[in-house]
C-alpha cells in the first residue's frame, strides 16, 4: 500500500509544480498522457484557441468509463498570504498544501494511480477507459470540456459513464457524491449615472447610490425552497466597480457583475424576468448582459451511482450522501451526450482560496475508490 | 489712471513668466517681497520642506489686514494644446493668457499694486497690512499656508481679516465674493466578508452584499437642511471596488471611498459618528480611516464683508453674491484663527484649464477693489 500512496502524493505534486493558471497546461497533460501512454491508452491532443485538451482512451470496446477532469487552476491570489508559496506543494501535517491541491491536481493524480493499478489487475478488462481533460474549466469553458464533448459526438463516439474529479467531499472524502448541478446564470450589468464633481452633487447621479437599493433588495431574495434533490436557488454578486480613482469624481457608471445557482424549481427565464423587474422597480438606466452558463442536470440512479458508493463503502466504511449542491462542473457538458455522471473527489472547503490543501489520506482514499469504481464496472 | 493700469499688467506678466508649478517659487515671491520691501514691509521667508512661503508685514499695530494667496501654479498639461505658451504671457483681445492668469497671479500683482497706491495716499493708514504667500496651494497643501498660520499662531499674532485672492468670479470680476467654504471630510472604507466560491453560499460571506443596505441608507439621508449660508450636506460615494475578476468568486472585502461636503449644520465628529453607527447597526466588519480635507468656515457678515461690497460696488456699480460654494480653498486654514475670511478675485472660468486666461480689464478693477477694500478699512 505505501508505494502506492506515494505514487498518487508524488504525482499530486508534481502537478502542483506546475503553474496552469486557466487557460495555461503548463505541462500537466503530458505529465499525465506519458504515464497512460505506458499502460496502452491513445492520446489524442485536442487545442481550440488558447485551450489545451486531450481525450486519451484505451481500447475501442464498449462500455466506455471516462474520468473527466481539469488541469487549469484559478489564481492564487496574494502569495504573501499564503502560508507556503502556492505553487511549491507542501506536507504539513498530513494535508498537502499548494493551488489545485484540493481542485483537482490530487484528483487527476489518483485518477491516473488508480488506472494503473486497476491495468495491473485487471490486464483485460471489459469496455475502454477514457481521460477527458481540459485546461479551461475555472475560465470561460468556452474551449474546453463543450468543445471536446462536440467532436466525440461528431463522430458519435459514447460514453456510458463519466466520473468527474471535482471535490465533491464536505468533511471526508467520499461523504458526498454529486450525482447533479444546479443551473448557473450570469448577469453583466451596468448601472447608468451621470459623472460629476462631488462639490456639485446636483449636477451629477451616482449610479453607486442608485445601484445599491437594488443590490441589497437582490441578495435578500429567497427565490425558491429547492426540492429532494436541489438545495434553493441562490443570488452571488462577484464583482462590483464604480469609480475614477479619483476621490472627489461621481462616477458615470458602475459595473455589477452576479450569478444565480438555480435548482429545477425555477427557470434561468423566470430569473431573468424578476431580475430585470426590479432594476425596473428600482428606476435603473442600465444595460444588463446574460450568460447561460448551464442547464440543472441530474443523475438519480444507475450503476454508475451504485458502483460508486459500494465504492465509497469498501473503502471507508460510511455511506455517501447523494447531493446536487456546489458549483457548475463540466458534468453539464458531459449529461446531455446521455451519459451517467457522477462527481466524487476530495474535500472542497479551501478550494479557490488561500492556503487550499488537501488531506493525503484522503487522496489515498480516493485512490482506493477510483480503482474499486473501475473493478466494480470494468473487472471480467 | 493708464499708468496703474499697466502696472497690474506687467507685473501679472512677469509672474505667469516664472514656471511655478507646486511647490515651485520660481523666483516669484521675491519679485513681489522686493516691491513691498520698498515700501516698507519686513519680510519673512518660510521655507517647510519642499514649499516656500512668505510673511510680509507692515506695521505692528492692529487691526491686521491680511492679503493670501498662492504662487504656484498647476501643470500646463499638453502645451501643444494651448493657443500661446502657456508660461508666455500673451495678450489676445483684451485677455492675457498664460497659466495663472486667473488663479491666481493675477490676484497677487493687484494686491501688491493696491497697496502701492493705498500707501501713496494714505502713509499713516492704521493697523498692519500683511501678505501670506505659500507655493503649495494647488499640491498636497501641507507645508503651505497651513504651515505659516501654525507659526503665527504659536506666538499668538494675529490678522483680522484675510482676503483670498482666489479667483471667486463668475461672469464678471466681483459678480461673487465666497464668505465661506463647506466642509470636505472622506473616508475610506473596507467591508469585510469571507472569500469563497458563488456556489458555495454558506461557506463565503458576500461583503458586496453586506455593504449594500449601508450604501442605500447613506446614499438616502438628508444630513441637514442646510441653512441660509450653506447648501443642505452632501454625501457621495466616488470609488467602490470589490471582486477577484472572476466570476465565481465572492470577494473577501469591498472598498467603498466617499466624501462628505459638510454645512455648518452638523460637525465632521457628528457625521462621523452617525456613519458608524449605520455601519455598526447593519452588522458589519469593517475597516474605516477618515480624513479630514477642511473645516467648514463662514464670515457672514462684518466690517470686511461691508468692506469689500462697498468696494466692488463703488468700482463697477453692481452688488456682488455672497456664496459658499465649490471646492476647498486656504479660507479654511486662516478662519479658525479667528480672522474675518473673504475670498475675491477673477472669473474661474478657464481655471486649471488649457488656455487659462483672465480678461485685462476684470484685472484693473480688481485692483481697484483691492485699493478701496484697503481704504475702506485702514484710512485714517
Ligand atoms: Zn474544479
Ligand atoms: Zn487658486
Amino acid at each position: 500500500m505505501s508505494d502506492q500512496q506515494s505514487a498518487v502524493l508524488a504525482l499530486t505534486k508534481d502537478l502542483i509544480s506546475r503553474e496552469s493558471v486557466t487557460p495555461e497546461d503548463a505541462g500537466c497533460q503530458p505529465l499525465m498522457s506519458e504515464r497512460l501512454e505506458a499502460l496502452g491508452f491513445v492520446t489524442e491532443t485536442m487545442v481550440f484557441e488558447d485551450t489545451t485538451n486531450m481525450w486519451v482512451r484505451k481500447g475501442d470496446a464498449d462500455p466506455v468509463f471516462c474520468f473527466a477532469g481539469h488541469t487549469d487552476v484559478v489564481p492564487s491570489g496574494p502569495v504573501d498570504a499564503w502560508h507556503t508559496p502556492p505553487f511549491e506543494p507542501t506536507e504539513i501535517d498530513g494535508y498537502l498544501h499548494g493551488r489545485g491541491a484540493a481542485d483537482m491536481k490530487g484528483s487527476l493524480a489518483a485518477m491516473v494511480v488508480a488506472t494503473e493499478r486497476f491495468i495491473a489487475k485487471h490486464p483485460d478488462h471489459k469496455g475502454s477507459i477514457a481521460f477527458l481533460i481540459t485546461s479551461d474549466e475555472e475560465g470561460p469553458f468556452i474551449n474546453g470540456t463543450t468543445r471536446v464533448v462536440d467532436t466525440l459526438e461528431a463522430r458519435n463516439e459514447k460514453m456510458t459513464w463519466a466520473l468527474v474529479g471535482e471535490p465533491s467531499s464536505t468533511h471526508k472524502v467520499g461523504d458526498v457524491i454529486k450525482n447533479g448541478r444546479r443551473g448557473s446564470l450570469s448577469g453583466d450589468l451596468f448601472v447608468k449615472g451621470v459623472q460629476g464633481h462631488v462639490a456639485y452633487p446636483h449636477l451629477a447621479k451616482n449610479p453607486i447610490h442608485l445601484a445599491s437599493p437594488a443590490i441589497a433588495e437582490l441578495s435578500q431574495i429567497q427565490w425558491d425552497q429547492g426540492n429532494d434533490f436541489f438545495p434553493p436557488t441562490s443570488f452571488q454578486v462577484s464583482n462590483i466597480n464604480g469609480g475614477t480613482g479619483a476621490t472627489n469624481v461621481v462616477p458615470g457608471d458602475v459595473h455589477i457583475q452576479f450569478n444565480f445557482r438555480y435548482s429545477t424549481e425555477v427557470t434561468a427565464e423566470e430569473l431573468i424576468k424578476r431580475v430585470e423587474g426590479i432594476l425596473d422597480a428600482h428606476g435603473l438606466e442600465y444595460d444588463l448582459d446574460w450568460t447561460y452558463n448551464g442547464l440543472p442536470f441530474l443523475t438519480a440512479a444507475g450503476d454508475l451511482v451504485e458502483a460508486a458508493v459500494k465504492a465509497i463503502e469498501d473503502t471507508v466504511h460510511y455511506t455517501p450522501q447523494l447531493l446536487t449542491t456546489g458549483g457548475t462542473s463540466d458534468g453539464r457538458f458531459l449529461a446531455p451526450t446521455g451519459a451517467q455522471v457522477l462527481e466524487l473527489g476530495p474535500c472542497n472547503a479551501t478550494i479557490h482560496k488561500i492556503n487550499e490543501c488537501v488531506s493525503i489520506s484522503d487522496l489515498e482514499h480516493l485512490t482506493d475508490m477510483y480503482e474499486k469504481i473501475l473493478e466494480n464496472l470494468l473487472a471480467k
